[in-house]
C-alpha cells in the first residue's frame, strides 16, 4: 500500500498536536467500548522484538484501585516536592488525572525465559516494544480526540499490587484516559518555561 | 483541533501497515532531504518525560562506519546463531539493512546530572521518552513509503564507539531507513511462524 502527501502531511498533524492530559482537562464523558478496542487495536500492531508481543494491558474502571493509585502517586509525589523545593513551580503542577480519567489503563512488560530473537545482544528490547505500543496508543487516542496522560511519578511495586499483576511483569507506564475539554496548543511545560523547545538541529549529527 | 473518523481510520492503516524492514527489501534511492526533515520532527514531537526531550539523532551515511557496525552485527550474531541452534530457521533470518539502506540513524539517550521532573520515582522514564520519538519516526517514515529496520543485534558499547558518541549518552535503537522495493502484508516471522499474532483478548484484563 502507498500513502500519499495528504496521508503524511495528516500524520505529521496528528503527531504534533498530541499533547500530555492531566487534571480537569479530562471530561466525565465515557470512552465508547469501539473506540478503546481502535486504541488496543493500534497498541498490539506496534513492532516487537521478535514479535515477542510482551504487552498486557490492564484497563482498570473500578474505583477502589484508582484511589490505591492515587495515593501511591501522592506519597511520591510529596518526595518529588522535597527534590524540587529550589523550584516554586513543581508544587503548583498537576501532574495526573488518575481520579478525573474514566479510564485508567496500567501497561506491562510480561518476562520470560524463553531466549527471544533480537534480544541477545540488547536486553532492553522487549520493554522497549511495550513503550512502542504505547505510543501507538497515544496517537490512536488523539486521532479520536481522546486524551491520554502517562503518569510516572508513581511506585512501581505497589501499582503492581494494587491491580494484582502476575509476579513475571513490570509497569511500564501507567495511563489515564478520556475525552478532553481541550487539547493545548503547546505543552504545557513548554509554555511555563520549564524547559525550552530544541530544534531538529540543537539534537542531530550527520556523519 | 478536531479529527474525523477518516484520519483515525487512516492512521490506524498506517500503524498496522508499518514493518519492520530488512536486507535487499532496501532499494539504493536516496531518501530526500526533506522527508528525512519530516521524519525528525515526528521524532522530536514525542512526548518526553519532564519536556527533557533527551533524545540525540546520529545520522550515519559514512560507508566506514556502517561497515563496522555491519561488523559488530555479524559477530552479534555468530553468538544468537549459538543461542538458537534448535531451531533451524534462525540462521536463514536476514536481520539487518545496515549495508543496504541507504541511511542508518543510531539513536541516543542524553543521561543528565539534573533532576527531571517525572524521573523521581521511575528512573527509566528518559529512555522511554527516546523510544516514543522512535516509534513516531517508524511511522512518519511508513507514511512518505520509507522502510525502516530497526537492529537490535548490536554491542552497544562498541557501537557508540564507532560513532564516537559522547560520553554520556545510551544507545537505544539503530536504525536503517530507505525505499522499499514492497512491504511485507504480514510480520515476516508470523508468516514463518516463529510466533504467532496475540489477539486484544489475549493481552488484556478488566479490573
Amino acid at each position: 500500500m502507498n500513502f500519499n502527501k495528504n496521508d503524511a502531511n495528516k500524520l505529521l498533524q496528528i503527531i504534533k498536536s498530541r499533547r500530555d492530559v492531566r487534571g480537569n482537562r479530562f471530561t466525565s464523558q465515557a470512552v465508547e467500548e469501539e473506540k478503546l478496542q481502535m486504541i488496543l487495536e493500534a497498541a498490539i500492531a506496534a513492532p516487537s522484538v521478535g514479535f515477542s508481543q510482551p504487552w498486557k494491558f490492564v484497563i482498570i474502571k473500578n474505583q477502589q484501585i484508582k484511589d490505591s493509585i492515587y495515593n501511591n502517586f501522592v506519597d511520591e509525589n510529596t518526595k518529588a516536592k522535597e527534590i524540587f523545593k529550589d523550584k516554586e513551580l513543581y508544587a503548583k503542577l498537576k501532574l495526573e488525572g488518575i481520579k478525573e480519567a474514566p479510564l485508567n489503563i496500567a501497561v506491562l512488560y510480561e518476562e520470560t525465559d524463553k531466549e527471544i530473537l533480537g534480544m541477545t545482544s540488547m536486553k532492553k528490547m522487549g520493554e522497549y516494544s511495550v513503550v512502542c505500543a504505547i505510543q501507538n496508543m497515544w496517537l490512536m487516542a488523539r486521532a479520536l480526540n481522546i486524551g491520554l496522560g502517562w503518569v510516572s511519578i508513581l511506585n512501581e511495586k505497589k501499582v503492581l499490587a494494587s491491580i494484582h499483576a502476575p509476579k513475571n511483569t513490570k509497569l511500564i507506564a501507567y495511563l489515564c484516559l478520556g475525552y478532553v475539554h481541550e487539547f493545548l496548543d503547546t505543552p504545557e511545560l513548554q509554555t511555563l518555561e520549564w524547559e525550552t523547545k530544541k530544534s531538529i538541529e540543537n539534537c542531530s549529527v550527520i556523519l
